[in-house]
């Protein structure tokens, strides 16, 4: 017997044909004595329809109304799925999150999962029923809908899986698993059989995305094993888990990432005093800036100013620039240079750290290709490095051949 | 300060520009230190696209996942009204009927309120907000959704002004109240300021469809004033109370009313033995067929035979046909005879009882009228007769203009 956990998302359960096959698809993967937990998001455009209902009223469509109305779309998605199981003769319930347990904060529109109590679904399941929660929705303790944001129907499953120690979460998506890089960037990345927890979650920080870091955490908080699938096939996909389980050719490198979703900002001619970086990063944490790749260097050494650059997110450039010219006036600075024409590219892998020639490797891949790097940061299982943001294709693609080359046709 | 609970049906809030124009004439209405509940209904269509859809995967559409589905339409009006409020400036909060505590039975589809707790309600309107509350459903104690089938929304609306002691329970229809006979059958018909609970039940029960019987009951069980009102109109509509308050010009019968739905039964040729009716009704009410109308007539008094008839609506004939037959052969009959085109008109009035010369005074009428009765039956506040279907515009018209003669021209 298995306890399984399977997410199915809005381009799965689009239409009622689509949802009827991921009936068909669940009860034949399904071994008589399996217990089954099917976790879906809203069908199709559902949540973009109801954002548009929602403007009809207000230009401010978010907080606790949005998650009662969105949440509905998820709703109805489980009682139709629910009901193409009884149609099929399988004997099935929907729950909503609340129902099923799904416990959050109260920060509406991205709550936050603090307890999962799957009384109800290990209720249902022992009466041999297949379970259909609703993902992307929770409940505060005052009994309020919520919703968890971006990915949280992956969030959903997971934690579900977690909190029932079930022996897999299954994410069936449009892609057929993790890839050393994305396959539509580069031809011949190969998918992997599996990836740590850690690797993911570097890789999905960098650039890649499969899967949103949270839920990748939350597998490896409850050390369930998360596997990456297609809808459209039966082949296996990816699984992401604490340690390889089986044996794959060894590579250090195991992933190549690019994000072009990144902003460089530059302030030129900062006083070389204790404290400024202080001034200038809790700055940005307050406006809830997340600051990536920072790098200091000396512009004079005999004026004691320093240059500083960071990277952003693009969306957060606006904010960020007026937050730093701000703080630059009442430190005195030369100037703030914003550049948004770039992209970060990445390699990640467990292995790296003990690898010397990784860092080197890639440098020369990059200055092969052409490709002028501008700032260079590293983590324990990551090496990255901001470009200009028309050479992407071309960066990753020399990176991959350099450290898959012997890979290249395996896919 | 008055506690006032306002209900919208489906047609009210079909748009997001009718919802704006809802929480505008709420907010018009509403006295600074007025709490308002509002309930309202899925928005237009929003139910039938539903039931389409669960159509597309099954076709036994109705049972615990049709609720869950059909529960999601109403939740879509309260988010959206609630945002719509907020654009407005007035600080407001929707529930989902298990959030306004609407508890019911377990019966899926047709839910019945057993309890109502509306401690959430209460605490929202003390902190300023208009409480906007999911109509046509509710929440069993497995907490499980359920809807409370058809006039639903006027369900939820009475028996949560009920249980809060409201003092009015408003109901914004696409009339504006209560007629003294259906105003696209008798031009002159005139709207009632007032009615009692059981001359509403009556004349609902008589074909009246302005309100459920079922919303009319709790209405009276609570002894809340339900005001039958429109929703384009700021006109008050009519009250519905235990006992009139305003001075009306004393009318001893307050409605005409008609109902074609139902179907005529006959059971010739019935030996005249104890137990033999029981046998008939027993196994009608065992199917669940509601019987009106009966009458026996003796047919042969030296074969010691008589004739039943009676009445039913017209969607349990089949039924009841088959079920007579059976019966009938069982105690051994000379025939049954159905007739659907048939239908009832009624007068309701709660003074009739003591005022001899009313009965006479309507089959007047349908003499004149050239109608022929085939049916009459009796109750202490109503006469009704059956008559011929393609005769109901006349006899109710006959009947109207002689008992409101005076008041022709007077709506």
């Amino acid at each position: 017997m298995a306890l399984i956990v399977k997410k199915f998302g809005g381009s799965s359960v689009a239409t009622t044909e689509k949802i009827m096959a991921v009936a068909r698809r669940v009860l034949a993967d399904k071994k008589p004595e399996d217990k089954v937990v099917v976790v879906v998001s809203a069908m199709g455009d559902t949540t973009d329809d109801l954002i548009q209902l929602a403007k009809g009223v207000t230009d401010k469509p978010y907080g606790r109304e949005m998650d009662m109305l969105l949440a509905t779309g998820e709703q109805v998605s489980i009682a139709i799925l629910a009901m193409a199981f009884a149609s099929l003769g399988q004997p099935s319930v929907s729950l909503t999150g609340c129902q099923a347990g799904i416990d959050t904060n109260n920060a509406f529109n991205k709550g936050k999962i603090k307890a999962v109590k799957p009384d109800r679904v290990l209720a249902e399941l022992a009466a041999g029923k297949i379970v259909v929660v609703a993902g992307f929705q929770g409940v505060t303790a005052d009994g309020d809908i919520t919703t968890l944001g971006r990915g949280g129907s992956d969030t959903t499953a997971v934690a579900l899986a977690g909190a029932m120690q079930a022996d897999v979460c299954e994410i069936f998506t449009d892609v057929d698993g993790v890839y050393s890089a994305d396959p539509r960037v580069v031809k011949t990345a190969r998918r992997m059989k599996e990836i740590t927890y850690n690797e993911m979650l570097e890789m999905a920080r960098l650039g890649a995305v499969v899967m949103q870091p949270r839920s990748v955490e939350m597998g490896k908080h409850y050390g369930v094993p998360i596997h990456v699938r297609s809808t459209f096939s039966r082949e296996p996909g990816t699984i992401i888990r604490e340690v390889y389980t089986v044996e794959e050719k060894e590579f250090i490198i195991r992933g190549v990432t690019h994000d072009s979703n990144v902003a460089k900002v530059a302030i030129l001619g900062v006083p070389d005093r204790p404290g400024i970086a202080y001034k200038v990063f809790s700055a940005l944490a307050q406006a809830n800036i997340d600051v990536d790749m920072i790098v200091q260097s000396i512009r004079n050494a005999d004026k004691n100013i320093n240059d500083i650059v960071f990277t952003i997110a693009q969306p957060d450039l606006p904010m960020a620039r007026q937050i730093i010219e701000e703080v630059g006036k009442t430190i005195g600075v030369l100037g703030v240079v914003v550049d948004e024409n770039v992209a970060k590219v990445s390699v990640v892998g467990a292995g790296m750290y003990g690898s010397p020639g990784i860092a080197a490797a890639m440098f020369g891949a990059l200055s092969d290709a052409g490709v002028n790097i501008e700032v260079i940061s590293t983590s324990e299982i990551s090496i990255s490095c901001l470009i200009q943001a028309d050479k992407v294709k071309e960066a990753v693609g020399a990176i991959h051949a350099r450290f898959f080359k012997d890979e290249n046709n395996a896919k």
